[in-house]
């Protein structure tokens, strides 16, 4: 186990610990460690909620989650010798939940929680037919997940961060507040908001104080969307032997990582989707000096997935085309394809037993596959959704007998605002 | 082998053969043939474009293509006993290009083609950046493809009918005119069209002839985009050994297939994306009596994959937010993600020497994946895009050490127009 | 598709055909065609019992199969220009059952089958604990194959030639043969016996007669083992994308090929474990001058398999040592420890309600996998046969509600003799 | 994690713990702690060799290893409730090296070694062309392996325990030392021996002293060799996620585990031919009551292996055959056959630069695949061992162009006894 560069105990809150993480993008919060190329290092992560939501049967903590106190990042993680125009090298050596700790009030001991959000606060991909707040509490026992609220379900988690990336330039940061400001003024009152402004309320920023603090938390950005530093892409197989490519925008390239996930379906999408939890990573950097300009990489990163990703190897896939639910046919619109795709798995298992908010819950949080299968054929775009059919207890594909039933159990949890 | 109920003459035009296929989706298309539940048969596929692509060096029947003319479409087939509610089954058993006829003339007799449609003619995913035409002939070796317009390569086909489905009643039919008319309306002399209307010029309509083709002609919907019955799908892992389940909306079903492709990338991108040829297709049909509302399925075919695609085991992904090349914020596009993804990976290959536009046609053809990574994070969604390193035949991952420079060779053909 | 370079007739025997192929190995059969480097050619292959064996519900043909016709061989193929001391480079483009032919008397026409051979006629792996013949028919659907005889599987078949290689020198063949009947000198009236001398009845050796035909069938080596030359390696995985590399020991190589298999489990261990077929195999030939010693490739064929072999990703794997049934310890047996796992294997399954019979049979033919797991843990070998569960339609995995009960159907057919 | 029932002080020798676990098998030895079905738990285990093996350049450790003291392993564990007769379910939840060391003496602190033995101390799978003792140290980086002494390979480990099994009957403990006595006493001088009988010099036995200790210690088996509890099955498979059944011979079941393995190809075929190292195993165990007689498992293990194992798609692989390297025909020796596959592939390797002794550590180390092709083509079996070319950073298939030469660096070390 490399050296732990990032500690946390997980019985002190976030800004309480014996090095303060971040939660916004910025280029002058300071490194909390520096490596070498070649190093190896640990990293603790806190779950992104900070330990808000709780290993109980209510979703009220969803419903009043703390949206302005995410996500809870470790670092920023300073490179010798990085320099704008380089790209910095990630390799995924090893991550998972919180070590030694297989119980306790924190997600991450032995458990994660998945959440579908409120309309009123945060939404999700499918908010307009699911405006309430509801949850699921997952239980690991090895590398699978299970759970008392999604009954008849079990699967190995792919582990992977949510969030990683390098630290804007101060140009790149001015970009994206510039962009999503226009946005927003777009439809400022929207709800859910079409994207958030820098929010000084809540804002970790390392060991900034006083007049730094302020300005730059007036300054900085949200961690919610991806952008060109990585951050919150939310691809599941960026999991245990992956390698990521990570333009450099700030000398030492300041990686920030956090958001771990148990499990993920593609595409997150119950917004918090995956199977949340504090835990560990192993990371091992090194650098590609003027990579940027060599590879043509200036926007996004780039990555080659581990190969030790579960394997399923019989599927049940649902297509789904940009036509709305009220027959509205739209241009090419693979999100809203996507939309229906996963729709049309939720109304399918929901003939074996489930309510629709077990369905939903479970796309998020199982290695579903989605994929952009057609893009061109004006005016529909097709998308696909993939579940593996062995994650079931209970044969789940169609036959001339129907479908059987299932106990669905307690159910997943509602608000009871 | 099945029995032929389908037989195409190579050395014929589509409208001069023993049985007349269709070009266009219409209830009141006859069957050309009628199978039991549990059948077993062979179908003979056309090329969709009837052979007016040819195996040279130019992009001038691309710029040229008759679009009014797709795609070439072998049935309807009806089944004996279904009904509409009912569920058909379709088992793909095998498929290929015309067998016993490994040279010649017609896309599908030892090669195919992929093209790049120029804006005025069809477009294609990133038609903007790429408005003119090109086009890649691809020779078939056993399973393999290789092309002289994009060297360096060679990949498995993942060989599927980019087009299926059942026919639609006068109901669905009149719904899918109603609402891309309304789309249509919004900008009706859009370049590349938002949709295509019915257009009776180049229909082809099975055994209909008079009053009852002018009528059908005139209101029978095109078959570019995939709909409530399956259709244009596009689909890459619809192989060999998928299992597709059709909702049923008229009586006997009424199956249509084409539009064969020996490969394709998720997404189809350069729009004639896939690898198109001619060939055969065995296919074994059985019902589920009542199993669209059993099963909850009315709005789009389900299936599950076969277990025999190749495997690769060692990929480089791109991934690509929602915004657009100029910077502009768009909200939660996964349109546009997957766009941005795939001209990073363009860029990306530019680096090794080929030129965009052999780049932009290997990502249409070769077996890619394209996945919707996350879809909930604003205003970013994240798409990623997924190259198999084995298919190349150099080595493509970044190093320290910068690209390989490859000869790229004569190029993918421009057209002369 | 290649041009067919071995044409068979499936109404004719097999030496009664347009070319005449060859049952015996011997450097001066003469080549059947001439191929060049880089050539692909298409070889019909006839099943290895040339049409004895039948479609029907009796094991009286395999009792009394005729043991001194195999194996009927398509060639041999030269290749201009090999030497000895060349490697041969083999592509395995394409192969099946016989094309456009799915019902008939032949094997290989839409079924095959898999026979257990009786102690007194070629015995098999367990054949002290099955001495008698017995036989199932599998009925081809695409890629799977089911069966009467062994009802609820159906398995993907990886259809592979059973036997392939280059002709043997003289020198070569001199040491086979001499090796040969020294082991069969140990124990001459042995049955099974240990090995098969030269035997001029039934020997068909291509164009040869007269003395020529004489001299060379009283020489030639039997085709069961596999040898320096590959042979009749019955490797499982020799699949469609494979590519071999053969020692070339005679000018021209002379490369033959039979003994299709639509399936096999690794080991083939009925002896006619496999599902034994005609058909059709493409091959694409090319060398290595001097590979021999380049690679120091003298004494077997090495290769590469191709990658579309079915993924399974469940499996139930059973364990064997090298104790024998009646409790002796061998010494570092793997042969033995296979058998005893092969054996609980097939006690398990017996527990559903298969008849042991059922069970071997169904081991020999589908696509289990047999390795070598330990094999220095003095006294003990461990060997492990892994099955793949997906392959019934019913759990097969041991839970605390016991074993479900098949209906075992009407059974394997028992010869009368 | 869960608690862990069994904890070992890195510092101290196996003897010298909080709790003393044991090296040979007997159902007397008192187990260490007691669990329920259902129960999941952790369990430190020591490197077999109880730390004599050092993190060096030399293989005098190797060549002097005290093999009367192995293996260490750790339990035996009791499971309230089990008789004999009952299926014991072991899920193997995760495992791995020492967590929170990765770096120090002790093998599993951050590095593993795979030796050859000499064959005057142990021997292995290739003793007669490997007479002398080597070693190699391999470094573990997150879930890869590499080594100075093997460059220019590095792989992602199949982690698993090299050893698991319930306790003997006195019954069985019998059977066993009769059976194999009888196996020695067929030539009792032989080097290496035939089978190892029991050895008090050197045992350990938990809890158990005076006389006691003395009766056990004389009756007590030697645990190198698989036998019907499972034991020293050395299965590469056995690795996270996997599920086994073991047959129950006393009350409690008495479950033992260690050996670990960072990775293994199968057969283990140097003798200490894995990674081998020290580490954790999380276990959870349950029962079948009377599973045994239900299920058919009297004799062996079964298991079902985890769906996490590294995926590789590109195959070199190696056949060999039962003929003796000085040309004597055996009949159907597959422990022959892989012999001679094994050393293909070390004949192929050398002509790349690697010395023999080095191709050899790597293929005992490298998650190679053997596989028992062809069991029943008299005279010859046919094995074969399948090399992932992406282990490598060099080309390694064969071409026309010939091979690339690397750097073997310094090579394996050699003893200097």
């Amino acid at each position: 186990m490399p050296d732990v560069v990032f500690p946390l105990d997980s019985t002190r809150r976030f800004t309480d610990q014996e090095k303060i993480g971040h939660n916004r993008w910025h280029p002058d919060i300071p490194p909390v460690a520096t490596l070498k190329p070649g190093d190896s290092f640990r990293v603790h992560c806190r779950e992104w909620f900070d330990g808000e939501i709780h290993n109980d049967d209510s979703a009220d903590d969803i419903r009043n989650a703390p949206l302005h106190i995410v996500h809870a990042l470790s670092g920023p993680f300073a490179v010798e010798g990085a320099k704008p125009g380089d790209l910095l090298i990630v390799d995924i050596l090893d991550l998972g939940p919180i070590p030694q700790e297989d119980s306790g009030p924190l997600a991450g001991q032995g458990w994660g929680y998945t959440g579908i959000f409120a309309k009123t606060n945060g939404g999700g991909f499918l908010t307009d037919q699911f405006p309430d707040a509801y949850k699921a509490i997952w239980d690991f026992s090895g590398q699978k997940a299970t759970s008392r609220h999604v009954p008849h379900v079990s699967f190995t988690g792919i582990v992977h961060p949510g969030l990683m990336g390098t630290a804007p330039s101060h140009e790149l940061l001015s970009t994206w507040n510039t962009r999503e400001a226009a946005l927003i003024a777009t439809d400022p009152d929207r709800e859910p908001a079409l994207a958030l402004p820098p929010e000084p309320n809540g804002a970790i920023l390392g060991s900034l104080s006083g007049a730094d603090f302020d300005r730059v938390a007036a300054e900085a950005a949200r961690t919610a969307p991806p952008r060109e530093n990585g951050g919150n892409q939310d691809i599941k197989n960026l999991t245990k032997g992956s390698r990521i490519f990570y333009p450099v925008f700030v000398d030492g390239a300041n990686l920030s990582v956090g958001d771990l996930h148990f499990s993920q379906g593609d595409g997150e999408i119950t917004f918090c989707g995956a199977i949340e939890m504090g835990g560990f990573i192993d990371l091992r950097v090194d650098l590609i000096p003027g990579g940027m300009e060599t590879y043509g990489v200036s926007e996004n990163a780039i990555f080659m997935p581990g190969n030790t990703d579960p394997q399923y190897s019989e599927w049940l896939a649902f297509s789904g085309t940009s036509v709305t639910l009220d027959g509205e046919q739209r241009y090419l619109d693979s999100q809203l394809a996507y939309q229906r795709a996963c729709l049309h798995a939720i109304d399918y298992l929901t003939k074996f037993g489930y309510s629709p908010e077990q369905a939903y819950l479970l796309l998020g949080a199982a290695p579903i596959e989605g994929r952009l299968s057609g893009v061109v054929d004006i005016p529909n775009s097709c998308a696909t959704v993939y579940l593996p059919t062995a994650i079931f207890d209970f044969p789940v594909a169609p036959t001339a007998s129907g479908p059987v039933t299932i106990d669905p159990g307690i159910g997943a949890p509602r608000s009871s605002a």
